[in-house]
């Protein structure tokens, strides 16, 4: 078994996507369960650049990684100065880290019209630089940019270039394919090239432009690479790195002789991605590999039967081994099998007049705008309406929610009037008033306190994402909206609900009242 | 040059894809505009599995495609049935398609398992349904599903079912990687194995499971494939297909010896890919490879300065060949180059003093939630004010919308009072009501009522997209909430502007009054 070593720069290069902003504790949450989880190498950030990556390697240095190796980012010196004069240096000293990721020129274009300097000061700027931090006693991880383009063009002065890092006493040479444009066969040409040049291990640090990131940093470990460079979810500028969680996957189910993380720890992968996602308030990539809600979800007729005979038949890998789960998907297209699978679970007997009641009524609903693929609860309301197996626990009167804003301050008030029905066949008046934060929020509260005396089991339960999308996005604010609302009880099951219409506060409305009465539904059939 | 055949089947496997939803007139939008681009075939759906697939095949009967050849989609016949007599067939054939796909099992696996009929029995099912079309005067491409899996098993039996479809008559077998789990090197061999055993040519389908769909085809093609199957922007079940847009600009742009559309076509696939979210109503991937909003956008302060340098040094094609467009960010890692950028093409000259106070007011805002990546507009009139070059046309005084419901409908009507500065000097109160189809509608129509005496050129802005999202999603509706707006006027210019708040309707009219400063500002410079 050959050890890969994962070099993990979500936090450096992963916060340079866009859209991506990690606040200090963000990038200590993710860099203390990458550390729990066993990657080799923690890229912290960039202390020179930014005040934020600073305060981050005093937190860590106050109170270190337990298994990881802490990193920290930086450039070779600038021309024409020392290294122990160079601001630059005195930052990544000062991180306290113990390793020091350097990243220098490698192909002459870039010298000579980026840098502006001479071949020999370039090559000059990388050794003096990791000598230095060799003679502070750090170890330092060479990262060569543009390292494919620059061999491509010129071989021999890019070898010169690493063969300067190795001899100034680098651990590892990371060849970057900086601009995210190589093949697969020119990235293993190139690392077996580089491997016959130097005597020091190599790394592989792969961008997706060409999208190519995964395949091309399993060409280079194939080739011989040990360590690969990336970031969870694909995180990073432009089209994004390689994502750690497909290439650990490919390695350790896919391929043979490699060893990356514990077994254990692989199927932690899903909630790994969804971690980084939540605690950098991301959207998450419904089918992204190995680990999307989307990756085991099962929409055609055809293979949801066949699924359902033989889970391999459409399933390249277990979802469980890396912590995912196989899902049915209700849709017109997928036939009788997905709502088979779904009414079974819900206790109902097979039924041809309802299957084709359902599938009428979800082709109708789809085209009015509806998806019940992330609404599985307001789908199983709709199957339990269509079987006569519901009963509303309450109806709505009225409700009246305003916001008003003068001077600056919004404030927004809701009132909500139900009939609600009791278990004693007594039916009884609430009407409520609530403030809140926002009309859904009044409305929520409004409901809430409608409803809780009869039902105090409400109360444990709580709306944890809301989504609004605009369906015909031609019309904008007058066209229809699709509301989905993710509520969560005490117990951590979480369910899904949508609301349709052309007011976004109507289409909120419908979604909540979903979600209270697939609670209620629950806590019923449960008792 | 070898001539690479395009199959698209966005419109039948791509419309497996979680929350992918085409209505028929979206099927009949994307087919001619796939067809007026020169892709070789297209797979409009499967005629037995819905009706709206029975219908789009007869719209297209009506008018056909004119360079593309359509293609139906269905299985190999029932076990134990003449083809003749099969209601696949019939419905195959009635669509009058003049290519049918037919796919069939290759996997002595599946025909156990899934199947459940003999291997000999499944190779008459294969010739028989083939020798049935080729009878029908149509061509055939067999699609060999779990092609891989079932070679790597039993390559003896995979081998028999594709010669079975080649002597039956069938034009190319395409090599399915069904459960998309297969790696290059593998599809590389077997691509080799299987062009040793039929005389017919080769194609390759691959999903993205692994995350390979991409190099996948690329080996398949270097290996001999001479069809690649595909969707627009890699739709599809599960993690999709392999996007067709990247294989084509990869074999066009980036290998050599590969013809696949004309050059001018490949500039067009940036808009392909915008066009086909936009009829299918989808979430865009920003980061989409080659043709995604940020495959070319620069963050990080390093690159942005060395791609103002040397366009070249962080893009590895330009974007223009694409059809894409360069975009630099603003982000509080992105340092001065990125705010010099801005502000050069605002015409504001270099201040230093400026330069921190952008920056610092940038942090501060993204700290709130606020984002500008998308939101150049609302970024725009931040640098404007802070130049104090922003004299604001309008103030609020108070506004107030209040949504009703009673009995099924919901009403909504809004209020607003504006003090609005004339070019005089002299100011004057216009208090205006409006109802809408939700609160953001009725606002934006009060106070374009209040406006559109003193600017009439308002009336030729429209609003052409809303979104919210919840900011810190653990508290769901009493979180803070960003909206984007997206504004379009009478010339085609669309802008971005954005509004945070912990009310939904503040925030809101934040991001509309930004949009109607933008346009007029815009418009002053302008005359």
């Amino acid at each position: 078994m050959t050890k890969i070593q994962l070099y993990d720069t979500t936090l450096r290069d992963g916060a340079q996507g866009e859209g991506v902003n990690f606040s200090l504790e963000d990038k200590v949450l993710i860099a203390r369960r990458l550390d729990e989880m066993g990657f080799d190498f923690i890229e912290g950030g960039y202390p020179l650049s930014n005040p934020k990556d600073t305060e981050f390697f005093q937190r860590l240095a106050k109170e270190p990684l337990k298994r990881s190796r802490l990193c920290a980012f930086g450039m070779t010196r600038r021309r024409g100065v020392k290294a122990a004069d160079d601001p630059g240096m005195k930052a990544l000293a000062d991180s306290q880290a113990p390793v020091i990721t350097i990243v220098g020129k490698t192909s002459d274009f870039h010298v000579a019209e980026v840098l502006r300097v001479s071949e020999q000061e370039n090559l000059d700027m990388i050794a003096e630089t990791i000598a230095h931090f060799i003679g502070l006693d750090r170890q330092v991880i060479y990262d060569a940019e543009h390292f494919f383009d620059g061999w491509k063009r010129n071989p021999e002065y890019a070898a010169q270039t690493i063969k300067a890092a190795a001899d100034a006493g680098a651990m590892l040479i990371a060849m970057c394919d900086t601009n995210g444009g190589s093949l697969p066969e020119e990235v293993a040409r190139i690392t077996k090239e580089a491997a016959a040049a130097v005597s020091i291990p190599l790394g592989i640090h792969t961008h997706n432009d060409a999208e190519l990131a995964n395949a091309n940093s399993l060409a280079s470990i194939d080739a011989g690479a040990v360590q690969v460079q990336g970031t969870i979810n694909g995180l990073g500028e432009r089209c994004g790195n390689a994502d750690l969680i497909s290439v650990a996957a490919n390695l350790m189910l896919k391929k043979s002789g490699y060893e990356v993380l514990d077994p254990k720890q692989i199927e932690r992968l899903t909630e790994l991605s969804g971690f980084v996602y939540e605690v950098g308030n991301l959207l998450r990539r419904n089918n992204q590999p190995f680990v999307g809600p989307s990756a085991f979800a099962h929409k055609g007729g055809m293979h949801v039967h066949a699924v359902n005979r033989v889970a391999e038949s459409y399933e390249h890998i277990p979802p469980e081994s890396v912590g995912n789960r196989r899902r049915v998907l209700v849709s017109e297209l997928s036939g009788r099998s997905n709502i088979i699978a779904t009414t079974t679970k819900l206790g109902l007997a097979e039924d041809p007049a309802l299957m084709n009641a359902v599938l009428e009524e979800v082709v109708r609903r789809e085209n009015e705008g509806y998806q019940y693929e992330a609404a599985e609860a307001s789908f199983a309301l709709l199957v339990k309406r269509l079987a006569d197996q519901f009963t509303p626990h309450f109806e709505l009167v009225k409700y009246h929610v305003a916001t008003e804003s003068r001077g600056g301050a919004a404030l927004t008030e809701a009132t909500v009037k139900l009939l609600i029905h009791g278990a004693d066949g007594q039916d009884q008046v609430e009407h409520r008033v609530a403030e809140g934060d926002g009309p859904v929020n009044a409305l929520d509260g409004a409901l809430r306190k409608a409803l809780s005396g009869r039902f105090p089991q409400l109360r444990e339960m709580s709306l944890v994402d809301y989504k609004v999308r605009v369906i015909n996005s031609e019309a904008a604010t007058a066209a229809s909206v699709r509301v989905v609302i993710e509520s969560r009880d005490a117990d951590g099951e979480t369910w899904g609900t949508v609301g349709v219409h052309e007011n976004v506060i109507q289409a909120s409305w419908e979604a909540l009242v979903d979600s209270i009465e697939y609670k209620l539904c629950k806590d019923a059939a449960g008792s």
